[in-house]
């Protein structure tokens, strides 16, 4: 999947920011690429950006409107069907994050066809990609792995890019959730990839580069989380990782959405190295990205500290303290 | 997906027998389902049971059509068509292990919907299970593993299901590909599902049973297959497995497809027992089943002596030598 940019950010009229979650995730991490916004009546979330009609943000040289929201009961309200319609007779794609898929609304679908634009549906994925290969590919691959979902693998892939990038390095992130997609214009939710396939798709998310740009691949679930480990292990596989960060978030005491409790960062790292070992021997942990926000900040100073000493590897909450000591690291473990 | 049984078994007009190995899979473990056989002019493949027109089948009272066959170059062959839609129009269901979609063909689709019939594609599932929880189910489950895939996992699970049932326990094979589908008239194709659904579609194949029952779960891929292992790894966690065989080809050099090389039962056993852990904390290996077809007699017993002595496990050649040492130590391990 590639959307093309920059973007206009459809937020329609949604009764609160949470529903808006990932336009501003997009707006955070790609404000250059998020022109404008289109909000209707009764619209609760603002990213302050420009209010554009369609005819301006096409001439402020927008080539794609994303649905960056949420819509109650998964049905597509009325108007927000008109207005996509416009967008589309307005020269515009359309890009969506929502459950219902763009194609199956009659209207919607006959408007991308007579005019020609594409509809992309991040949460679905109907290509079919090559079963994972596990041969080497060039260029360096870092993989975000988790103790659980939700706990910060994305935010941390993106920090990282961005720290390398300030540093002068040639580095990507590389989506592999639908935020994710929006944020880097490409990518799989890999999460709805048919089966074989989750290795594949990975590869396909981050394809052989220079020997030595880095990808900074976004990881999904974990290992450890009985519903989606199959998923966490096809990445695994198909990222080729030499490097990956463990991220993690110390208050939890059960994963997310099932009965299971959280393994410790060592059992993390310890099978992530053994099963990442399988497409590439020489992987390794570099660091160690704690979610700290319920924690004051010497409490939070205290955990890193502990975390550091206990697995000999830099740890930080990237939100809070950056990911220097990250790169520095990585700067050490892999020299130009 | 559920299929109404008896079959009558649609062989078309294939070149040869390889190319209806579904087919015999089929008739060679359930012959009592598959009372006739349809075959067209110059159909090379025979399973020795009764050539039925379509009304002699259904006086016979045959629910469902099989299409276990495979055809070149993934086109149905019109005259194909026009047998599914005779067999629909005499009231009987079709299932297909097809590429193609049955309902992708309108003349097929139609006639189904007019004549209210099922179409089952068995390659292919568009039904979303819940995501796996992996809380404990009630009743005994057993997960053939592989050193790859194609090394008997399907085999060994079937002859399990045989012995034990002629031992009068209560046991059920659990299909998780599409011959093994057809052959226990319900499963799923796990490596068709989406990704995120892989865990909870095993919880589904094998539900919660009587303390004292045993699911005999077929395994998929292998955990060290860079293609395929997280279709492995869902299936692992799905299946709760409280016992395992580890399935093994001893003439491969590398894993099917790929450039990797073979994992040791060693290495199956270590990580099937780490990894399983998650969601049966008691998982053990119980048995290990050796392909040995291409070796003498006297090779294969000295094969399966040594792999007996280094792992402690009873091996055997299920073909060659039946399952009745793993069946012994099944029954010691879980007393009734």
């Amino acid at each position: 999947m590639q959307i093309a940019t920059p973007y206009l950010m459809f937020l329609g009229d949604v009764p609160d920011r949470l529903a808006a979650k990932t336009a501003y995730g997009i707006n955070d991490w790609r404000p250059e690429w998020c022109v404008g916004q289109v909000r209707m009546e009764g619209c609760a979330a603002d990213l302050g950006i420009p209010d554009l009609t369609l005819a301006q943000a096409v001439e402020h040289g927008c080539k794609t409107m994303v649905i960056g929201v949420a819509n109650a009961g998964g049905v597509l309200p009325e108007h927000w069907v008109a207005e996509i319609v416009s967008a589309l007779e307005a020269g515009l794609d359309v890009a969506s994050g929502l459950h219902v898929r763009l194609g199956s609304i009659p209207r919607i679908a006959e408007a991308a066809e007579r005019n020609g634009r594409a509809l992309h549906d991040v949460r679905h994925t109907t290509e079919t990609f090559p079963t994972g290969k596990g041969t080497k590919r060039s260029g360096r691959r870092l993989l975000t792995v988790g103790t659980d979902c939700s706990v910060g693998k994305k935010y941390t892939a993106l920090a990282l890019e961005k720290g390398m990038r300030a540093r002068g390095l040639d580095a990507d992130f590389r989506a592999t959730g639908q935020t994710g997609v929006f944020i880097s214009g490409r990518g799989v939710a890999i999460d709805a990839v048919v089966a074989d396939f989750i290795s594949g798709a990975v590869e396909w998310v981050s394809p052989a580069a220079d020997p030595g740009h880095w990808d900074l691949i976004e990881g999904q679930g974990s290992l450890f989380h009985p519903s989606f480990a199959g998923v966490s292990l096809g990445l695994l596989h198909g990222a080729q990782a030499d490097a990956f960060v463990v991220c993690h978030e110390p208050t939890r005491t059960r994963m997310r959405g099932v009965e299971a409790s959280l393994p410790s960062i060592r059992e993390v790292i310890d099978l992530t190295i053994r099963c990442g070992r399988l497409t590439n021997p020489a992987i390794r942990a570099v660091g160690i990205a704690v979610n700290t926000e319920s924690l004051s900040e010497p409490q939070a100073r205290t955990l890193l500290q502990e975390a550091e000493a206990a697995h000999g590897l830099p740890a930080t909450d990237p939100v809070r303290f950056g990911v220097e000591a990250i790169l520095d690291r990585l700067a050490a473990e892999f020299p130009a």
